[in-house]
């Protein structure tokens, strides 16, 4: 549930945006990415969110459906342009965004009496972003979603925290803490959690989001997961397990979306019952392998290329050609 | 005077923007397109608009360096970013533009207290457009800069009628209205001509515009100039002289920016002094070249392809490549 838009992906890489001439165009935008990503995995998905009644919203329905992923709940805002998200590559580590999303981007304004709430209930994964609390109506629909499944395994809110998209970090918090009371599972990186928790640690950070979350129903116990780039992850289960894995290396072409990757494949690993260490490994080596490709959810791997990679202890898979 | 923008033009053509998957950008933003076109024909060009503070107004600058027109009224503002136009390609006469200027273009926050006066008033040319008169402070700024040089040789009113840009045709008029006044030269086409006078009649159209212009000083008279389209341009002098020239044939692969070569070249035809008639076949000579051509700014074409063109009877010049 969440952020939708068009992404413009430079193709020349090492430049500023003032130097990129030619752009790719993507579906963008982390939630409905993290669906796509689950897709690839073989999981029934579908987005909430909200395009503009234009012809890059058309093609966003129409790109999440050859995904695989159920639109009917992409509704149009008459308002509002889709939004557009321009993106320089400087890998490993840089790629800055500029967003066109003022003065207010349709999937901000998703209202809650339109949520569908007996599927959001019935769903085995909600997962909800930080960015859909940041206006209203947006805010009380997500917070809305999240009390539905009142704990409910698994109810997942991704922090991910966009400074563009608050006044300032300090209105964020209070919003963090509700919405944390109604998720069992936590996803963010160490900046993330700082804005949530006031913790920046990770294993502090990752308890005090232990400490927030919903106690769970009987199908799970809640569960922090803190992204820690180069170092890998880190995830506390409030059950005492504990697993921490290394990232896979990669040639890093793009760095947007591995994140969404990660967390298809963490989506993945839950509805599966795997092990947590088990599940973080693929879901890193699912950020891994998009990391290394140019565009986000065209992407995302499938669960035969997250083996492969995983069994070469590589992101950059050895017969790979990039059609991007 | 005014817009100033990146165009991302798409590079496929015959579909809709829902079906483009590569982009190239450019520059653009009509009256930025005009001075590029004036300075591709040997004038000395200056623009006076604004950016955002971010990597697509350091582009645009640069660019208009390149291009050889005077950027240092070209200034950032902060607030707001550089607007981007997507744009779809139906040749020969549908390219509908899709506007990602909202909440607010930095182009229609030129203030009056920042202009040059004294620059506005010894060029030999103004130009100024409509779009510039859709929104304060920029009405007031452009109305300023037209009082300032009080009906002399040559004040351009573009009459640039964007929808998009009012919030009722009918709101427009009067702001049309009281920068005629100023103006000595007006150029627009049929839907244009009839926001602005309520004439949409070429003939009569030119007569209303003529009634509202500028007395002008000694080194004019008024001039009226009517684009038709398929059937060519027209224009009325208010000394009587009159011109009516046909449009050169063109395989047209985009029409956007063919309007600003007809300015560029109309601008040089004036500054010349040439024959009506012959300044009305080298603007449409100068249109067609462009229409001809993917890009805008950079296809602008230079005295020779404009006499090539008018030799050969063809915008669409036999020895020539699109390197876009």
């Amino acid at each position: 549930m969440g952020r939708l838009g068009v992404d413009l992906y430079p193709l020349q890489s090492g430049v500023g945006l003032d130097r990129v001439e030619t752009f790719r165009r993507f579906l963008g935008g982390s939630p409905a990415n993290v669906a796509v990503a689950a897709a690839r995995l073989g999981r029934r998905t579908a987005l909430i969110s909200r395009t503009g009644a234009d012809p890059f919203g058309g093609y966003l329905r129409r790109e999440l459906k050859e995904f695989g992923v159920d639109a009917r709940w992409v509704t149009e805002v008459p308002e509002h342009p889709t939004p557009v998200t321009f993106c320089a590559l400087f890998p490993p580590d840089d790629f800055p965004l500029t967003f066109y999303r003022r003065p207010k981007a349709p999937d901000l304004e998703i209202h809650p009496h339109e949520l569908d709430l007996d599927a959001i209930r019935s769903a085995r994964v909600l997962w909800t972003t930080g960015t859909g609390l940041s206006e209203e109506p947006s805010r009380t629909a997500t917070l809305t979603a999240l009390k539905a499944r009142s704990g409910r395994a698994h109810t997942v809110l991704d922090l991910d925290w966009r400074p563009a998209f608050w006044p300032h970090p300090a209105t964020a918090r209070p919003h963090y803490t509700e919405a944390l009371r109604h998720a069992t599972v936590a996803v963010g990186n160490a900046e993330e959690c700082e804005v949530a928790t006031g913790e920046r640690d990770p294993e502090a950070a990752a308890r005090a989001l232990l400490g927030l979350l919903a106690p769970g129903d009987a199908g799970t116990v809640p569960l922090a997961v803190v992204k820690r780039g180069p170092e890998g992850v880190l995830a506390l289960a409030a059950d005492g397990r504990r697993a921490a894995v290394p990232p896979l290396p990669v040639d890093v072409v793009n760095g947007l979306g591995a994140g969404d990757a990660f967390g298809g494949a963490l989506v993945d690993g839950l509805l599966a019952g795997l092990p947590l260490a088990d599940t973080l490994r693929r879901a890193g080596a699912a950020g891994a392998l998009v990391a290394g490709r140019l565009a986000c959810a065209p992407a995302m791997p499938d669960t035969d290329e997250i083996d492969r990679a995983l069994a070469t202890g590589s992101g950059t898979l050895p017969t790979e050609d990039d059609p991007w």
